[in-house]
């Protein structure tokens, strides 16, 4: 491999597919970036075996070939070279690769591409394609709410990703509240169902640029998404995404508030601050007009806001685990919300108002 | 206790306070901050036993009183509260702070000022009296060479502190490197020569605004600083300081290299995500008007930088710790830097050029 690059286009590359090389592994070549030069294109690839991301970068290629090289390092170096034209060499005998910019020259240790493990490639499958920016916004409203990657029911640490008709539809869960959103898409002939891990989704989400589309191709237990600038593989999670359609409440609420946005966000986070050194419990009470948000702890006291609402139904006492009502209010970009209520032990929904393609369900806390 | 307080004022007191607040503590009020309203103020203290520093802000005192209260968790509601003005309140029979601001209520568990350790004032000692400005520069170009608190030599973790004549010095080593700069301050009768700990200088130049002077008073065991918003006090380090006049090179250099700062510091800085990847050393090998910097790693490879300076005297290959070497080009102003050498195993100086009062001594490796 023999090239000439522009720095900076170096850099983009590498911060586009950073994400994917492997933080800790126990498989070393991991940390490194797979370099493929071909035809004035340098391929860059990497992968933590549970997503890949790849990347094209134009070049002067004056000799073909393929390398793997130690990915925070190299990115280190080109970040901080103060010249813009970089000549990447390599001598696969020794293997190394020699790297000359301004008056540096540095000469890294490789290991060769045949050792680089490889995802399967996606082949058959369905292809559909969607509005990029559809797409970041539906991927950023939900995949806050899905649980953490030390969840042992794996399939609530995915988004469920599901394209029905003229429906692209957006669910993730830890399984004491649950988000839901809705986007109209183009009417496709045949749908599809499945779980696709956030670490994949956050990268498309990250990597959407000014394109307009997306190209996405979902195979049976593989999703490959286009990006103007790279590719995203991913494998899907396997298993059943549990029913979520049932804990959501379908007649018409006994209680509703209607509530400013910016009032129950800060008054929130302020009781949090008690709450947190408990155990993260705020209690949301109504008398007529007003709601009280409380939380009371042992160790550290009592705080309490008033916040007011305009309600229908009547009065209610119910508690919240506060983290997970903030998740929500901290996304919904909406001046109003919308809380509809039925009883202390059953599922609240909260909506930005004028709003039915997304909504938030979150369970409450059995009074102890 | 019982005052309203502007929101942002207490903020700005707390802040001011917060940094001597101990992080991990087996004593629990050490967490907490003290409180004492009287007469149109309110002041604030935090110590981690080794500082205090103390702040006085205004506040329409209704009672005067005295508590501690939780730093943290205190610090964290006037920050996020959204109205300007605070009522706080305290119930010395249930040891509890009540505070009120907006629609918000919050009763924190308290504990009693008399629990609260005390450090002994600074009564009698020397008087000095330095312009901000000059202070605050040579803490700032002098602690960053200091050992870290972890280290068993106490006296190292300090900055030697010595006032003669019309001369204020400051001195920092961790035994491989060392850091000099002087200041003209008004001649004083009586001179004093102290350790203090990085921590106290740190907070002095955190805090140092628009001040012109600080006052400074030190006793025996103890130092206190006077700014304009608040106190600082702190322990000295016991013990004796290196002789580090002898460490400084006395004779006419050998060698002399004048190089441009912007060049060394960025290739030193590129040669040394090798370099950190071993033992951390960069060789410096001159070739007539041109200054090689290198490193060799077992694991990763090679890198080699080469930078123009004018030299005087023979060539010359030595090896220093990259990261002391990186510290002081990081911290010199100038444009141009003059290195003065001697032998491969001999401490080399650093200094801005047409700069006598700031110089760095760096030990070298030796070669293996």
């Amino acid at each position: 491999m023999e090239l000439v690059i522009s720095r900076k286009i170096l850099l983009s590359g590498m911060q586009t597919v950073q994400r994917a090389v492997a933080a800790r592994t126990t498989l070393p070549i991991l940390s490194n970036i797979l370099m493929e030069a071909r035809d004035g294109i340098l391929k860059l690839f990497a992968t933590d075996l549970e997503i890949r991301i790849e990347c094209e970068v134009p070049a002067e290629v004056k000799e073909n070939g393929i390398i793997t090289v130690p990915a925070k390092l190299l990115q280190e170096l080109v970040n901080n070279f103060s010249s813009e034209e970089m000549y990447l060499k390599t001598d696969e005998e020794k293997q190394i690769l020699s790297i000359s910019c301004g008056e540096g020259n540095y000469r890294l240790n490789t290991l060769t591409a045949e050792e680089y493990p490889s995802l399967p490639e996606v082949k058959k499958g369905i292809n559909l394609k969607f509005s990029s920016s559809l797409l970041k916004d539906m991927i950023k409203s939900t995949i806050f709410a899905a649980a953490p990657s030390t969840e042992s029911r794996v399939v609530l640490t995915g988004v469920f990703f599901e394209v029905k008709e003229d429906k692209l539809t957006l669910v993730a869960t830890n399984a004491h509240r649950l988000v839901v959103k809705i986007g109209e898409i183009k009417k496709v002939k045949e749908g599809i169902s499945k779980i696709l891990p956030t670490k994949a989704l956050q990268e498309v989400s990250r990597l959407i640029q000014d394109e307009e589309e997306v190209d996405i191709l979902i195979s049976e237990k593989q999703v490959k998404f286009t990006l103007k600038n790279s590719l995203i593989y991913s494998r899907c999670i396997e298993g059943q995404f549990p029913p979520y359609q049932q804990v959501i409440p379908s007649s018409i609420p006994k209680i509703t508030w209607k509530v400013k946005s910016a009032d129950i966000l800060s008054s929130t986070k302020r009781v949090s601050s008690i709450a947190k050194e408990d155990t993260n419990v705020v209690r949301l009470r109504t008398i007529d007009n007003k709601l009280s948000i409380e939380a009371l702890t042992q160790d550290v006291g009592f705080g309490q806001e008033t916040v007011n609402i305009e309600k229908k139904g009547e009065d209610i006492e119910i508690a919240f685990n506060a983290e997970y009502l903030l998740d929500f209010l901290q996304k919904a970009e909406s001046e109003i919300l919308v809380f509809e209520l039925n009883a202390p032990e059953t599922a609240t929904v909260i909506k930005p108002q004028d709003e039915e393609n997304y909504f938030y369900v979150i369970m409450p806390i059995k009074p102890v």
